[in-house]
């Protein structure tokens, strides 16, 4: 992708709206290069239209490449205009390859019986005005551009395409918090003329937007807001709106808050980290108000925003296509060069993704946590354990191994500043909602509860210490495990929680109709995210076959290499009460299963003996229920 | 409480609205004895009325005492009419008191002028009529009485008693399912005349209630029907309608069909399993149209409902009081004989405590499959898994463990019927709405989930067994555990259970203001409802003293008791690699819930790196909270 200062205008139409003399007289004015589209025609397209044969998409593709080309070119050292009819969809698409966040399109539109009268009144042009019916047929009007009509004087329309094009941004980001403030500096650094806003709370959030703009370099172009009418007008149309707010009920103010001041068909993008029935919710609000939205998730932590987030958008494809380019522009590159940006599917379904990605990231943070807690027991201190963690990046290399060594390592004067932090952890609602999401759609991914629980159990601190003066501390003498032991049955919990995810994500998407793709979900998860890893990297593939990957042949061999390790970790841990939820599930949850047989015969057998609620036989392939009189 | 088929027809009113005129004439009409509770005025109250003196409440206890009595002797052996003014709510319940099913009211009412009037052309009575201004002022109305006005003729006002009290039913059931069906039989049993009703679905549900009222001698009076409006004009006013209908939208469409034949002030009892956010929801609703509701949690199965279930009601406790002789009248009774119902507390917190309890019920039952499978794999046959449960009553005696033993037993030929049954365990939605409480409420009750997800894994019948063939059978050669340690284990895993499952309770009732009493709930949880039990009974006690029954002397002695043996039956399955999902949960969160240090720490060290989202310092008491530079 071609990220410039300079901008590309492209200024399109059937023939004879008068692209040429606007393409023209805008040169002059903005004292850049002028190119017309038709100069650059292969001489048999030239020859068809001039015998009044309209071409076909064949014939034009040559033409559409060299014009991407020439685009491409200019654009490194400087603005420029094109002309050219590039009436529909695609070949726009084609024009403007690899070079949509510089592209600025411009569409010169006007009635059938406008354009005749002009083309009849003109002399010497090489094209029939009997073609006219043929370009309004293919005609596919822009979305994404700025319309205006032929009956303004050209001096009227350069005017208005200078004030919209020149003066205005092409994207806005409302809420300037950690997140925000990081995505903002990244469009910056993308080179595309953002408008920034914050609000203004007397004493509290003042000349928020003005002053992050001051701080840093890259924003000198940015427009900073506390006024919603100025930003909204400070932006293009349609106008694409990303919204970096909490979640929950302030973004439901700040859309009512922005509606009266928005246009048919402008873009609202959620950023932030909603409940993704609440966002098809808003989708199908704010499609009755005629404004397009799309949730996107966005994982990347501070940092991540910065230098290149995963991005999750979901909604209407073709409103999707249109902020798609921002969005690719400012994402985290995979190894393959791509960005970690992709359609996810309709309604919510990125923010379910988003969600289930922090549900992951909860329990990855969780087995830490408790390796962590084993090492330390077992005698090792906090730079030794980093050793050992950092010495697992080999096999299990992920972000949050890697800032765990970190943290780990981090000194406050002499002392390990990990050990004064209070060991009560917080959480934000997506554990939660990934809990409740997992119970409503019946799938059994157990390890997001048992890391929610934890941190739950964790916030009970008070009632923690005074059960320990009643119960005493637990002997953890024998605690005695080898690291690679240790290792093994952290990597076994890995494989469990992404099994688990995906399945969650897979069982989510046949319920909803969302269609989704779960390698393309972990190809975005393998950069930018949170959760990170090599192992992400090989669900790639894996997910490509299959979306149950315990079912996948190289994970069965890698669980059978790492069951034995787990159960003895799982076992000494017991053994020497040491609470290690998410470790212990994942060995239940993997036991419970593979098991062709569970005793849930007798769960069914008591729930028919109290409440008539009828059983099924394994010796009655026809799935018929019954019920016995047991007493 | 005295249950009969006799009725006492109280006729209350201010002096001189005719009560003793309407008495004798209605006596003579239905050829039952009457009384004029004046005369059962002891001398003192007399003389004082004759002078003037208003009585005073202490004045009259000997009096209401009396009418009691007289009222209790009658209705043994006949239907009465008893006459007294009766003019407060307390007095009410004292004449009626442990006969509240059996007495029905008839308030005489007109307007001071209209009685001073009345009283102004009696002759020879013993009481001036410069009292009634005090006796207006002391009139609570009845909102449990049929309603005359005294400018009819006491001919009319007769027939008028006749008609309402004497044709009607005092109690409707909608919804003739497995529990309507046994609650009907149970409140005709009771002597309550009663409608039942259940719509007629050509085809499908005809002639359900006719047919089912025929079917059982109880039900000969009951009064049948199909058509809701008929159904409705069949009952007493307020009319007290109890549903017994699917939850959810079924619920809605049922009270929106009732609602256009319903009056001012009646009462509807949703005694489904309703979520308890509907309940509260319904409640509001209900009351803007002046329609009183009580949503009540009611427990016991099929067999429980007929013979006494566990009820829970809650909402308006004045609207309570009214629906509680009949809910009373029907539920279990526990050691001391008292019912097993009680006014839970206001909004939806008897469908709340019941959802909980459905939730322990889940835990309990997963826990009696788990040892059953431990047993079974251990090389015991189902009789002999029979005897050892059986033996373990003296320890760990409920109901579930009761039906287990059947269950097992259970033959079809010379087979165990239990084989047979499939190994998929439904659920219908409450171990659901648990899970979903606990985790909305950040209250770490692990149980349920763990009972639930063990639910949703069995589900997956077709996953499991692909994958057993893919990873083999797990190898439980070596499970060799004492019958003793099981046991032990067992009973560990029902005292988390139940710490959790009364944690959640006090937790929601902390934050919805509910303010529960949570030895009250065990009291009715010890007869009627699917979780009775010898560890019910104990908790009763246990808390009266506290919320937290791990904080008991008692409760931690025995787990210091059975905690070596938890451990020893969860590692030895973790080592055989047979899943026990519940009883490895009770013991990995209480090793978690009574650590001093938790490793939470890690966690929001973490948390701060990639999301700026802080955290707080043990070495500062002010709770501040910290961010640190990390990388």
């Amino acid at each position: 992708m071609v990220i410039s200062k300079n901008r590309v205008i492209f200024v399109m139409g059937v023939s004879g709206v008068g692209k040429s003399t606007i393409g023209s007289l805008l040169s002059q004015e903005l004292g850049i290069p002028y190119f017309d589209g038709d100069d650059y025609h292969p001489k048999e397209n030239v020859l068809k239209m001039s015998n009044g044969e309209p071409l076909n998409d064949h014939d034009r593709f040559g033409w559409l490449a060299s014009l991407n080309q020439l685009a491409k070119e200019q654009v490194i050292n400087t603005s420029c205009i094109i002309v050219c009819s590039a009436l529909k969809e695609n070949y726009r698409t084609i024009i403007s390859l690899g070079i949509e966040v510089v592209s600025k399109w411009v569409y010169l539109y006007g009635s059938f019986e406008q354009i005749t009268k002009r083309i009849e009144s003109r002399l010497g042009h090489y094209m029939p005005s009997s073609l006219l019916q043929s370009q309004f047929e293919i005609l596919e009007e822009p979305k994404n551009a700025l319309k205006v009509n032929v009956s303004l004087t050209p001096t009227e329309i350069v005017k208005k395409i200078r004030k919209e094009l020149m003066n205005t941004s092409e994207f806005g980001l409302f809420g300037l918090g950690v997140m925000g403030k990081s995505l903002s500096r990244n469009l910056a650094n993308k080179n595309i003329n953002i408008s920034i806003f914050n609000r203004h709370v007397d004493g509290v959030e003042e000349n928020i937007a003005v002053d992050f703009k001051n701080e840093f370099e890259e924003l000198e172009t940015a427009k900073p807001f506390d006024d919603i009418e100025n930003f909204v007008n400070s932006l293009q149309q349609p106008r694409k709106i990303m919204l970096m707010v909490n979640s929950g009920k302030t973004t439901d103010i700040v859309i009512e808050n922005l509606l009266p001041y928005l246009s048919e068909g402008d873009i609202i993008i959620d950023g932030g980290n909603s409940n993704y029935n609440e966002t098809k919710r808003r989708l199908d609000y704010l499609l009755s108000k005629n404004i397009n939205f799309i949730g996107t998730g966005v994982s990347g932590g501070e940092e991540g925003a910065l230098k290149g987030p995963s991005i999750m958008p979901s909604g209407d494809v073709e409103i999707y296509k249109m902020v798609a380019p921002y969005l690719n522009a400012i994402a985290a590159k995979d190894a393959n060069n791509l960005p970690c940006c992709t359609y996810v599917g309709k309604e919510g379904s990125g923010h379910f993704i988003k969600m289930v990605h922090n549900g992951i990231e909860y329990v990855e943070m969780q087995l830490l946590a408790e390796v962590v807690q084993i090492l330390k027991l077992s005698g090792n201190n906090n730079d030794e354990i980093a050793d050992i963690l950092e010495s697992w990046k080999n096999s299990a290399d992920s972000y949050l191994l890697d800032i765990t060594v970190k943290v780990l390592r981090k000194k406050e004067g002499s002392a390990w500043l990990v050990d004064k932090i209070m060991d009560k952890a917080g959480n934000k609602g997506t554990g939660n909602w990934t809990t409740i999401a997992t119970a409503e759609l019946g799938v059994p991914s157990t390890l997001i509860p048992a890391a929610l629980f934890a941190r739950y159990s964790s916030f009970y601190k008070d009632d923690r210490v005074q059960l320990n003066n009643l119960y005493g501390d637990a002997n953890t003498s024998t605690l005695n495990l080898d690291t690679n032991d240790i290792l093994k049955a952290y990597q076994f919990s890995r494989i469990m929680n992404h099994f688990q995810g995906f399945n969650l994500i897979s069982e989510a998407s046949k319920k909803h109709e969302w269609d989704l793709n779960l390698s393309e979900i972990a190809r975005i998860w393998t950069n930018g995210c949170i959760i990170k890893s090599s192992l992400m990297i090989e669900l790639v593939e894996i997910l490509k076959e299959t979306s149950n990957i315990l079912m996948d042949k190289k994970i069965i061999e890698q669980i059978k290499d790492l069951k034995s390790s787990i159960n003895i970790v799982v076992l000494q841990c017991v053994l020497n009460e040491l609470s290690t939820p998410c470790l212990s599930e994942s060995v239940q949850f993997f036991n419970g299963y593979i098991s062709k047989n569970s005793p849930a015969n007798i769960i069914q057998a008591q729930r028919d003996y109290f409440g008539a609620h009828t059983y099924q036989r394994i010796d009655d392939p026809s799935e018929k229920f019954y019920h016995t009189n047991w007493s």
